[in-house]
C-alpha cells in the first residue's frame, strides 16, 4: 500500500465572517444553512464561522436564526445528515446559531455596508465572504459598493472573498462587462462562481480517474471515443420563476456555465497540477478550442424547443406559454439540443452532442463517453451484436460512474453478455459522501479556487453561444413545440440521428 | 440490448464411445470422471455416450462401474455437483453407469484393439475417442497400434479422436517425434493435447477481455504495459511420482505447455476469428516471436531451484533429496524463474517473468499484467505514491480477473486510494461456472479444437526451452537450493529486482 492509503485528518476552515447578502431567499435557506449545518456536523467548519445575514427586511438576530432553524425543520429536512426522522441536533444547531447575526439593510445604500465594516471590525478576524445569494441585478452594485467601502482589500490574516452564483451575464457583452466590474475592485483569485455541478462527487471522481489512472489516457483521445452526450434534464417546469425565465431561456441558463463545465472536465488536457490556475487554464484552453460557428453552422447544429401542454406521470402540465408570467406568444426556450466539435488533437472528429430541458420526461443530468465499436468481431456473432463500450458518468438524482463492458456468461461456450462496472467504488469506501454545496462552501473558506469558474472560462464560452442567440434573433426562429413529459422535440433526435447515432435514453431503456 | 442478452440453448455432444486408456489411474477416477458425471447432471452429454475402461487388470464392465462410483463417493465427492453432502445422484448416476464399460487388454497387444474395434462396432455410432490417460511411454505405442487397426480413419458420421495429455516430449527432438509418430497415423485435426489451465473460464475471460471490449486494445501493448508476472506455484512436492519427476524436472513439466499457454493467451495478436486454426496460428506466432536465447542469454536469465526441508503451516518436510525415489545427489530443479522477452511491434521492451515450482509459501497460479506508471502526478503527492493500475488474472486457487485503480476517497477533498475492480462479474451472472476438464471434455466430444494445443505450438516452445537445457547440461549448474515453503530462491527475487521491479507477493502482501 502506499502513503494514501492513509486518510489526512481533515483541515477546518479558518475563522469567517460570511455575509449571506438575501438572506430570505431560498438559496440561503434551501442550500447555503443545511450545508452550513452539516458541515459543522462533520467538524469541518472549525469555531470562529460567523454567519451574517443581509437584506432588506428588519429581524432580531434571534428572530432570523429561528426562522432558519424552522425552515430547516420544516422544508429541509431532508438536506441535513441527521437521525432517523432528519431532526436538527440541538445542541449542534445551537452552536452554529451563537454565530448568526443580521444586518438590515438596502443593497444599494452605502450605510449597509458601514454596518457589514462595524461586523467584521467586531468578529475578531478579519476574514470576510460576502456571498451574493441575490438577483443578478445587484451583482455589480453590491461588489461596487463593496468595492468602495474598502471590505475588498485583503490584507495578511485578512481576507476578501465574493461569491457569486450564475447568471454570470446573459451574452458576452454582459459577461464581460459582469467580469470587468469585479475586476475594477478585485482580483481574479477574490471571486468564486459557484457551479455546484463542480461539487459534485462524481464530477470530481471524473478527474481522478482519468489523470491517476494511467489505462484512462490510453483510451480518452478520438482512436476510441466514438463520441460524447451531455444531458441535463428537468421532469419541473419554470414553476414560480416565469419571469426570470422569460428573459433567459434555457440556452443561456445552462450552457455557458454547467453544460460547458462538462464538457471541459472530460475535455480538458491533463494540467500540470490540481491547482486552480492550471486546472482552470485547461478549462479556458479547451472550451477556447470549440469550433466557433458561422449563423449557418448554429442554425444547423442547434435545437431550440417550448414545451406545451402534456402530462408527467398521469398529471396534467400546462404548456409554458400558460405558466405564470410568461407571454402567451413567448419564443423563449425551454429546450436546446446541440452538436458541438473541439479542433484539438485529443479531439477533432469526436462530435460532442448536448442537451437540457424542463419538462422533461426525467430528472437526469448525466455525460455518456460512447468508445467506437470493435473493429472487428472474433466469435461467432456480428460486430454489430457488441454493445460498444460506454462510460455513463451520472450527476443526477444518483451519483455515479460505470463502465459498460461484454463479458463472458460463466460455463459452456464463448457467450458474451453486456455488464455493467461501477468505477467509484462506493461500495469499497466506508466515508460519507458531501454534497456539493458543502465541498463548495469548504472550498470558499479554505480559499481553494479550483472548482470554481474562472472569468475566462465563461466568457470563451458565451463567445461560443454568441452565433446561436443571434442565429434565433436574425432569424426570428420560433422554438420547436414538445409535449411536457417527453425527451424535447424531434429534431433534437434527428439532429444526433443524422451521425447515425441515438440519445442514450432511446437506445437503452432501463429494463 | 442486442442478440447475445438471450442465453442459447445448449447443444448436447453427439453419440460418441469414449476410450479411457489407463482407466485405473488417478487421472480417470479423479477427474475425467467427475467431469463426465457433472456434464451429465448439466444435461450436457446427451444420451449416447458410452464410456469404455481400457487397462490390463481384469475386472467386470459391472464392478468397474462400480469401482468408479465408490471412489468418486469416498475421494472425489468434492468435485461433482450435488446437493450439501455431494452425494452421487442415483437415478444420474445409474443412467451414467449403463454406458460404462469395460475392455481389458495390454495396450501393446494387438488384441486390446480388435476388441475395441467390435466395442465401437456395437455402440451404434462410429464416432469415438481414445483418451490416453497413460504413463507417457504409451502414448506412441497406443496410437500406433490404434493406426494399424485401421481405428483412426473418419469417415461422415464416425470421428476419430485422440486425446493426450502432458508431457509432449522432452525436449525438441522429443516432442518432434511425438508429433511425427502422431502424424503419421492421423490428421492434426484428429489431436486433442490437453493443457487444463486452457479449460479454465478465466483463460477464456482473458480473449474475451481483450477481443470484445476495444478499450482493452487501447492499452495492451508496450506503450501501457510495464511488465507482465507469469506464476504457477504449489506448496506440494514431489509426493509419490519422484521417479517421474527426476526425469523431468519443473521446466519441463511446466513451462513450454502451461506457462507459455498463458503468456501466448496474453501476447497473441487478435486472431480473426475464434476458431481453432486462428487462434492457435496466433498463439504459434507469438511463441515464435519470443527472443530466442543463446547460451549466455539463457544462463542470464534464469534461475533454477530444488527445495530442501523446511516447513509450510507449521509441518515439517523433506527436501527434493530425501524424497522417495529421488537421487540423494539429484540435479532436478523443482523451480525455475525465467525473464522472457517478445520481439515484435506489441511486445517489445515489456518483459514477462514466469516462475513456477513445488513446495512454495503458497499454491496459486495467476497472471500479474502490471501497467506504467502514471507519467506525473497533478494531485498533491508524488508519481510514486500512486499504485499502478494492475489487471491481476487469478486462476487458482480461486478464478478471477480483478482490476486495481486509483479512485477518488469519498466526501472532503481529493484523497486518491488504490480499489480494486471485479472485471469477471462473477455477481452478475446466475449460470454457475464450469470445471476446466468439463468444458474440454465437452469441446472433444463437440470437435471444438479452439483450446487444445497444436503441434507447432509445442515445438516451439520446445525449441525455446532448448538453450536453457543445454545451458544446464553444459555447464552443469546445480540447481540453487530454497527452503519448502518460502518463493523460491533469492536469485528469482534478483532476476526480477536487477529490473527495479518485484515479483507480486512480495510488492502487496494480501492484509
Amino acid at each position: 500500500m502506499t502513503a494514501t492509503g492513509k486518510k489526512p485528518k481533515a483541515e477546518p476552515a479558518p475563522p469567517t465572517t460570511l455575509f449571506l447578502f438575501g438572506a430570505h431567499g431560498d438559496l440561503v435557506k434551501r442550500l447555503l444553512m443545511p450545508a452550513l449545518y452539516n458541515l459543522s456536523r462533520d467538524g469541518l467548519l472549525g469555531e470562529g464561522l460567523r454567519i451574517v445575514g443581509v437584506d432588506h427586511n428588519a429581524i432580531s438576530d434571534a428572530d432570523f436564526a429561528k426562522k432558519l432553524e424552522d425552515f430547516i425543520r420544516t422544508e429541509a429536512a431532508s438536506k441535513v445528515k441527521g437521525n432517523a426522522e432528519h431532526a436538527l441536533d440541538p445542541q449542534l444547531w445551537a452552536q452554529l446559531a451563537k454565530g448568526i447575526s443580521y444586518v438590515q439593510g438596502d443593497f444599494l445604500d452605502d450605510g449597509t455596508y458601514a454596518d457589514i465594516a462595524s461586523k467584521i471590525a467586531d468578529s475578531g478576524t478579519g476574514n470576510a465572504v460576502f456571498y451574493l445569494a441575490t438577483a443578478p441585478r445587484f451583482f455589480s452594485e453590491v461588489v461596487q459598493r463593496l468595492g468602495r467601502a474598502n471590505l475588498l482589500e485583503e490584507s495578511p490574516g485578512a481576507f476578501r472573498r465574493v461569491v457569486i452564483e450564475k447568471p454570470f451575464g446573459s451574452d458576452l457583452a454582459t459577461a464581460e462587462a459582469l467580469n470587468a466590474c469585479l475586476l475594477k475592485v478585485m482580483t481574479e483569485k477574490q471571486i468564486y462562481r459557484i457551479d455546484h455541478y463542480l461539487g459534485k462527487e462524481t464530477v470530481q471522481n471524473i478527474l481522478i480517474s482519468r489523470f491517476s489512472n494511467v489505462l484512462f489516457e490510453a483510451f480518452w483521445n478520438n482512436h476510441y471515443i466514438d463520441h460524447v452526450q451531455i444531458t441535463a434534464a428537468e421532469t419541473v417546469g419554470v414553476e414560480t420563476r416565469g419571469s426570470f425565465f422569460e428573459n433567459t431561456g434555457t440556452l443561456r441558463d445552462m450552457v455557458p456555465n454547467h453544460l460547458f463545465q462538462l464538457l471541459a472536465m472530460i475535455a480538458m488536457e491533463p494540467p500540470a497540477a490540481f491547482g486552480a490556475d492550471a486546472v482552470r487554464g485547461e478549462k479556458a484552453k479547451v472550451i477556447g478550442a470549440v469550433r466557433p460557428w458561422s449563423l449557418e453552422d448554429a442554425r444547423a447544429n442547434s435545437v431550440r424547443g417550448q414545451y406545451t401542454a402534456g402530462e408527467i406521470g398521469g398529471k396534467a402540465l400546462p404548456g409554458y406559454r400558460q405558466e405564470a408570467n410568461v407571454a402567451p406568444d413567448s419564443s423563449t426556450e425551454t429546450f436546446v439540443a446541440l452538436k458541438v466539435m473541439i479542433d484539438n488533437w485529443r479531439w477533432v472528429g469526436v462530435p460532442f452532442y448536448l442537451r437540457t430541458g424542463k419538462r422533461m420526461a426525467d430528472s437526469l443530468a448525466e455525460i455518456v463517453v460512447r468508445f467506437k465499436q470493435i473493429p472487428h468481431s472474433i466469435f461467432n456473432q456480428p460486430t454489430s451484436s457488441f454493445q460498444p463500450n460506454c462510460l455513463v458518468i451520472r450527476l443526477q438524482p444518483d451519483e455515479g460512474l460505470r463502465m459498460n463492458l461484454m463479458a463472458k456468461t460463466p460455463g459452456d461456450g464463448m457467450r458474451l453478455k453486456p455488464a455493467e462496472l461501477e468505477l467509484d467504488f462506493r461500495e469499497s469506501f466506508k466515508t460519507p459522501r458531501m454534497d456539493a454545496y458543502e465541498r463548495l462552501l469548504l472550498d470558499v473558506l479554505r480559499g481553494q479556487l479550483t472548482l470554481f469558474m474562472r472569468g475566462d472560462e465563461l466568457e470563451a464560452a458565451w463567445e461560443w453561444v454568441e452565433p446561436i442567440l443571434d442565429n434565433w434573433e436574425q432569424n426570428d426562429s420560433a422554438p420547436i413545440p414538445y409535449t411536457a413529459g417527453t425527451w424535447g422535440p424531434a429534431a433534437a433526435s434527428a439532429l444526433i440521428g443524422r451521425d447515425g447515432l441515438q440519445w442514450r435514453e432511446e437506445a437503452l431503456p432501463e429494463d
